[in-house]
């Protein structure tokens, strides 16, 4: 035999030479059930929770989501501080491209004829002057309306106030109508286009580009249908065309409440979807929350309301607006979800980790068998085996280690 | 010996006595074999599909975007039923501020000269009247366009309809020129700037504030080349700027027929970026697809188009608005994308995951060596013991259990 | 002893059988002591790291928020180009809604009076003619402003331009005030509301609906501290009014720098929560950072601005527009987060892959005592069995595989 056959033949040794451990087989019923148990409740919480439950076994990604709104309806405003008028969708719904926020004008505080000219602040302690000297001039409030003049003018026959420079008249938003003005606004409606993708799942196979996105128009829903329905968790689940006054009473409000100082209200769309083959489930899920605080404790400026004009030229070329303090509803559109299909990483990940839990149960039925048993001591000793460190061991043959003469 | 210290040396022997299991080594290259095959399975596994492909190793965190848009183009129209008119990036582009979402408007039905007052309404079969009785005063038909006076007026020589209080004159959207108005738009083009961040991996590290976000307009590209570039999958892929006849034929549409009722398109920047050291990998990838659904099958008002107006006063103080229903494109520039780095929790999740499958290798060579293999009856008895219940292993010496006389 | 009785006591031995390896026990407190130092790491990694420090026993998800803002604040402007000109909210922030992205206008370039009508160009070398044959009617230059009606005409007295078709004048914007128009603006205010919620861990419990999402203005703020305060990291953290010098600054700009051209400034929520019981923290962390490149190596248009147009009619209805290009500063607020909370899925997996470590640990007991010990071939021989093929092993008595005569 040479060195290097002796070698090479060590290296497969080395190699190839399988080590399994030494077993003692237990034929008792009781510490067999233990282990069987264990192993069961393992594997019932793999099967059950982890797969049935949880799908732990799914990748998962977020979805990625464009909405189209349009809002119908038209009103008509009769009340004693303006002009009759009639509204229709240019004039409330703002802004006008109809995305995911939309707002919906229900009462409004007009301040017509603006210019940039003097005029006397709207009296409050820090406003009311009794002669020029009270009112700096170049003086910029914060919390008044514009540069003071240093001149104090008659605000009333009763009170003085500092003359500022600014757009005047002033606006005075105290006035704002007790009931909103477009309280009719409850029975407009609106048209969500919603449609969805999940780029994790669906941009990998181009040519199913347009299967890999989903709509909130269902397939099964055909247009006579959507030109006459209206949403109704019950009755029409499906059905797109939502009626403001329906979405705000799910959120648990009461519309002519929320219309005169305004407020935020999501409309949730919820698209947790399941992508498996087996048990496929992908609809929309819709929610109605309101979103801005309405308790007045902690809040500034509470509702919902923003400022804008419209400016007009005079014929003799000044610029004129038309300051609008507009109340409303602000609807936000928010889509989520998740969406899970079955991947081979978070399924090998969970299998591993159960078959971790696996490799415990022996440890629990040895403590069962070596604990709680009565011949626990018969199973200790045939079991292990303590070091023998007898020189005599030592001159034993190589091949056998125990059973020596 | 005093019993504490034979006590404390128990617990000595408990704590550190190392039970290690017996093994046997059993010489068959077949056996080894199939264990050392099965293990290099594993082992491929783990290495080429978990860390190689799926990069399984990685944190990941979703993408923050912020994005610009500027439009450029303009165009002259010069049609029967309007004035020539000449529209640059102010007239059709709307909002103007250049957020993710833009619109580019296409055609258009104006109706110029609206005031509040009273007119007959569109004929359509609910509409028409024979006299006043007809027509219910205050009726407000939610598929009408304003609020009912009540009397019955002509609308044309031949048909006579209900009056209505509403902005007059009533629009008429059926006049939709055929051949888009701006059919010109199509060579406008549009600047993306879009720059991004991932807070889980950045935000960390104050000083690199800068370099933890990145742009779409590429650190080795110039000033001049952006100037005049224009994008191309092919010969300019990093150019931001898009020509929008090239992303509209991209998604697989015709400009001049989406042009006519409008769409929304998307614009897809994926920045889904490897961020570990090695492999550094972070580049946006641009896709277009159309959003909308354009099979008018389930499908209300197909296209895109939403109204909005020109508030003007007259000399005498009246308001007057120029309706305008907009068709055209909106671009929704939807950003997305996950970037992965290197992370102890889940490189430790799928190592462990990888050694509960490496556990259940031995399982398999035992299976092997004790079904399949010829000596199959003399590698189980070596393996396994039958536990010994005669009384005389009870009185065989404590030391060793086995190798009696 | 029946057949079937035979083969059911089969199968239960099968089933029942318990099947445990047999170990030796090493008295060596060296082994022992690597052994258990070995395994205390791999809990402390688990304990420590993954518990602690990386909380990777819990479920995460991402943030759903809304946001409204409000700008306050007043400016009068008074410079040689332009009449003294006084402006509010309503002027300046575009657009008005308040939504998550607002822009202050802190420079402009105005073109007032412009109508569809003919103008020179601007000169510039492509622009430039001699006469009429020059300008080649209808041409539409990409860089130029208008289509061109084939006429050369005097720009001034010194140069000739080919004349134009569009909204004339044109617009000179390289007349920009080098000094902010609205300088002013960096002491206008912002307050910011922002409602957020997760919704795997919330929308469950239909009736916690309002206590499951959060506020950036916290409970324990009165409105009375709300209507006075501002944000200052240190002094004022919760505050949710902010200035917007103080806002860009801590971006580490210069206000009036970035005023002049405008950029886009993030303003960043972090609402990284716990959501456990134990340590339950869910507050908003605020940062800022400008989000556009300021650099004008690789950049077109650096800055931020766009162009608007307020439309009037003369009184001979004529179309009128004062073209207005805004540069200001955008607003984004960015809101991000992730929440986690105990879920048994990562819990399992994470502790599946700890106890998958510490079945190595025997091993790197079991190298150590085989190659580090000085008994390791006591060990080794006691320990490992070599497979024993002699003949008269197979004759020997099946109960004890070893040790016969």
């Amino acid at each position: 035999m040479s060195k290097s056959t002796g070698c090479c033949q060590g290296f497969l040794h080395y190699v190839f030479d399988y080590e399994t451990p030494k077993t003692l087989i237990i034929p008792s019923i009781r510490v067999g059930f233990v282990f069987r148990f264990t192993q069961f409740l393992v594997l019932l919480y793999v099967v059950g929770y982890v797969c049935v439950v949880q799908k732990a076994y799914q990748e998962t990604d977020s979805v990625i989501s464009t909405v189209t709104t349009k809002v119908k309806g038209f009103a008509f405003t009769n009340i004693s501080d303006m002009e009759p008028r009639f509204w229709d969708v240019v004039d409330y719904n703002i802004p006008p491209q109809g995305d995911g926020s939309f707002f919906v004008l229900t009462n409004v505080v007009m301040t017509p004829g603006q210019t940039q000219s003097r005029c006397a602040e709207l009296p409050n302690p820090s406003t009311t002057c009794e002669d020029d000297c009270d009112c700096v001039e170049g003086y910029n409030d914060p919390r008044g309306n514009g540069i003071r003049t240093g001149l104090c003018e008659n605000y009333s026959s009763i009170v003085k106030t500092c003359e500022v420079l600014s757009w005047c008249p002033l606006e005075i938003d105290t006035k704002l109508p007790k009931r909103a003005l477009l309280a009719e606004a409850e029975n407009f409606t609106v048209l969500i286009k919603n449609s969805i993708t999940y780029p994790k799942f669906n941009f990998h196979n181009k040519n199913a580009c347009l299967p890999s996105s989903r709509r909130n128009i269902l397939s099964h829903i055909n247009s006579t249908y959507l030109k006459t329905c209206e949403f109704n968790r019950k009755t029409d689940p499906d059905c797109p065309i939502f009626r403001l006054k329906h979405i705000v009473s799910e959120a648990g409000e009461d519309f002519q409440d929320m219309a005169v100082k305004g407020g935020v209200l999501g409309i949730l769309i919820d698209w947790s979807c399941n992508l498996d083959w087996w048990g496929r489930k992908c609809y929309p899920k819709y929610t109605f929350r309101r979103l801005d605080n309405k308790h007045p404790d902690n809040n500034v400026a509470p509702g919902y309301n923003f400022r804008f004009a419209k400016y007009y030229r005079t014929a003799e070329g000044e610029e004129v607006r038309t300051l609008i303090k507009a109340y409303g509803i602000r609807f936000d559109v928010i889509v989520f979800g998740t969406a899970g299909k079955f991947g081979i990483v978070p399924t090998i990940v969970n299998l591993g980790a159960a078959l971790s839990f696996l490799s415990l149960v022996p440890m629990v039925a040895d403590w069962f068998m070596l604990t709680c048993m009565k011949k626990r001591d018969l199973y200790s000793r045939q079991k292990s085996t303590y070091l023998v460190e007898e020189s005599e061991v030592e001159s034993a043959s190589m091949s056998t280690t125990y059973g020596t003469q």
